[in-house]
């Protein structure tokens, strides 16, 4: 079968569409026809070489999947040969088919075409784990995602729109502002142009509100004591990535002053367990808000598989709004 | 009657004892005759001028008591006059009555006398809700207290152990390291001597582990490096002081690979009704462990309220273990 990898640690040009033997079907496997895959960004640290895949898992690029199952490993029931499903990997998306344990799998949402559905798996599930399940953002409660026209960005806006929380957002561009508003929004700030932590301190004054609740963040040591001073009493920070810098300076004084919790996480390297309780968290929670027609996946293009080096530069660039998917089959 | 305040800001000497009015009960509060309280190293903050009463709390020094209920104010239910008690207290507690919300009140563990009851408030109301309430410790799982000797220390090992976990701990001196094993501590850190974060992943190691579950935490900047070195997977840093300076650098890349939570909370200044489910909380959890024998609250000295400015200079010595119980009456 054909798929990408990278040749060595560098730029988008490290990347190659190469043969490989087709993937096995473990016990509770399944193996999926690639139909579509996905950009993220921890795909771009994989092919600089700062994000090596965990152990087990396939050198071949790729954190998401869409497509229709080909085969079933021993011991998979609920699952039929044939069935459209997407599904969170742990690596081996950018490929033909691909090895999955069928705990990762999900089905359509109804009204989701199948090359649309490679672009889910990572931010629904990372914004459900994170938002939801561990953040527990509530009806009424307040909540920021910095990046607000990135994949996670677009989808976070959406889904805590849909639960009734005010949401404040950042971007880097008059466009992206205006995308993150027609998602949703309630306050899009442009980040070149005005310190977020300013206008959210003023716009929670005039609410008669202490802050934020819920910080979703991919930006991480440059914006840590501003994310700590913008939280409301008992607010919690999650980070899942850091674009800006990986050691930050944390008062641990604000932070009381605040009741404030900071977690950090990914997806990636969770053992299986937790990785099945997302994936169904997702499916029971996020589902049912894209069937309503209240939540969209926001896909920005759809590049050939073979354009996957053009796919990264595009979200290097940070041009894009939404996700940037790559069609496969 | 007669109450302890600090007459400005600085050393124990600012304490003394004046008459002040009797405290009014407002609606939903109780007047206590105090027969105790204790000394907390917030007391020490207050007097040095660098923790102010939150608004509406009394001027006069004190977070717990232990006494006898004088007066019900308007629409208390559940409680008598005579009855004896314990509370959280927002302040006052020095002096020979208070007036607190009747939410804030416990009756007295079985076995437990009257005195003794005045140093339990504080560190069963926050061992409870830092360590099981909001950090889940669980059966079978590790956690560590720096500062084992304190009065939080001598409550978190207790409940630590009695709830089935690993407890590792951290002291200054041989003697303390001797009192926390007495108390139940596996394994007790002389912090002068050895690399608690040394220890801690030695030990861990050889038994398989990755590290701490829950970490509980006096010292603030200073350990921040080590404590989130230190976690477990989905491993949880509560930090309820800050001995060791307040602004520390975090490495959210470090956070993120143990998938760790740090967050950080005092009792003081937490809502009305927050405090009444911890106070409500611990009576529930905590005092069966203490009428079955598992935990007792461990008190070093008991001193007559006079010598308040004594009792502060023992527990800024750190000489002591366990409590220092102020006797009012």
């Amino acid at each position: 079968m054909r798929a990408v990898v990278a040749s060595g640690p560098g730029g988008p040009e490290v990347l190659s569409i190469a043969e490989f033997d087709a993937p096995k079907a473990g016990a509770g496997d399944v193996i999926v026809d690639v139909a579509a895959t996905a950009v993220n960004r921890a795909d771009l640290l994989q092919r600089a070489g700062s994000y090596p895949p965990p152990p087990g898992a396939s050198e071949i690029l790729g954190l998401e999947c869409s497509g229709t199952i080909a085969e079933l490993g021993e011991g998979v029931t609920g699952w039929e040969i044939g069935d459209q499903v997407c599904a969170l990997l742990a690596g081996g998306g950018y490929a033909e088919q691909v090895a999955v344990p069928a705990t990762q799998l999900m089905r359509l949402p109804e009204g989701i075409d199948l090359v649309t559905a490679g672009a889910l798996p990572e931010t629904a599930c990372t914004v459900w784990s994170m938002v939801f399940d561990n953040g527990q953002l509530a009806p009424g409660e307040s909540f920021l995602v910095h990046g607000g026209s990135s994949g996670i960005g677009t989808m976070a806006i959406q889904l805590a729109k849909a639960q009734g929380a005010k949401v404040f957002t950042t971007a880097g561009t008059a466009e992206k502002v205006l995308a993150c508003q027609s998602l949703g929004a309630d306050v899009a700030i442009n980040y070149r142009e005005q310190d977020f932590a300013e206008v959210i301190k003023a716009e929670q004054a005039a609410d008669g509100r202490s802050g934020i609740d819920v910080i979703l963040d991919t930006i991480g040591a440059k914006y840590l004591e501003r994310n700590v001073n913008s939280l409301a009493q008992a607010g919690r920070i999650a980070v899942i990535g850091m674009q800006g810098g990986v050691v930050g300076e944390l008062n641990l004084g604000a932070l009381m002053t605040k009741r404030g919790t900071i977690y950090a996480a990914g997806l990636r390297a969770r053992p299986a367990e937790q990785k099945a309780a997302i994936v169904a968290g997702t499916e029971a929670h996020v589902w049912p808000l894209i069937e309503r027609g209240l939540v969209r996946p926001v896909v920005h293009a759809v590049l050939p598989l073979a354009e996957a080096a053009q796919a990264h530069r595009l979200v290097e660039s940070s041009m894009h709004v939404g996700k940037v998917v790559l069609a496969v089959s």
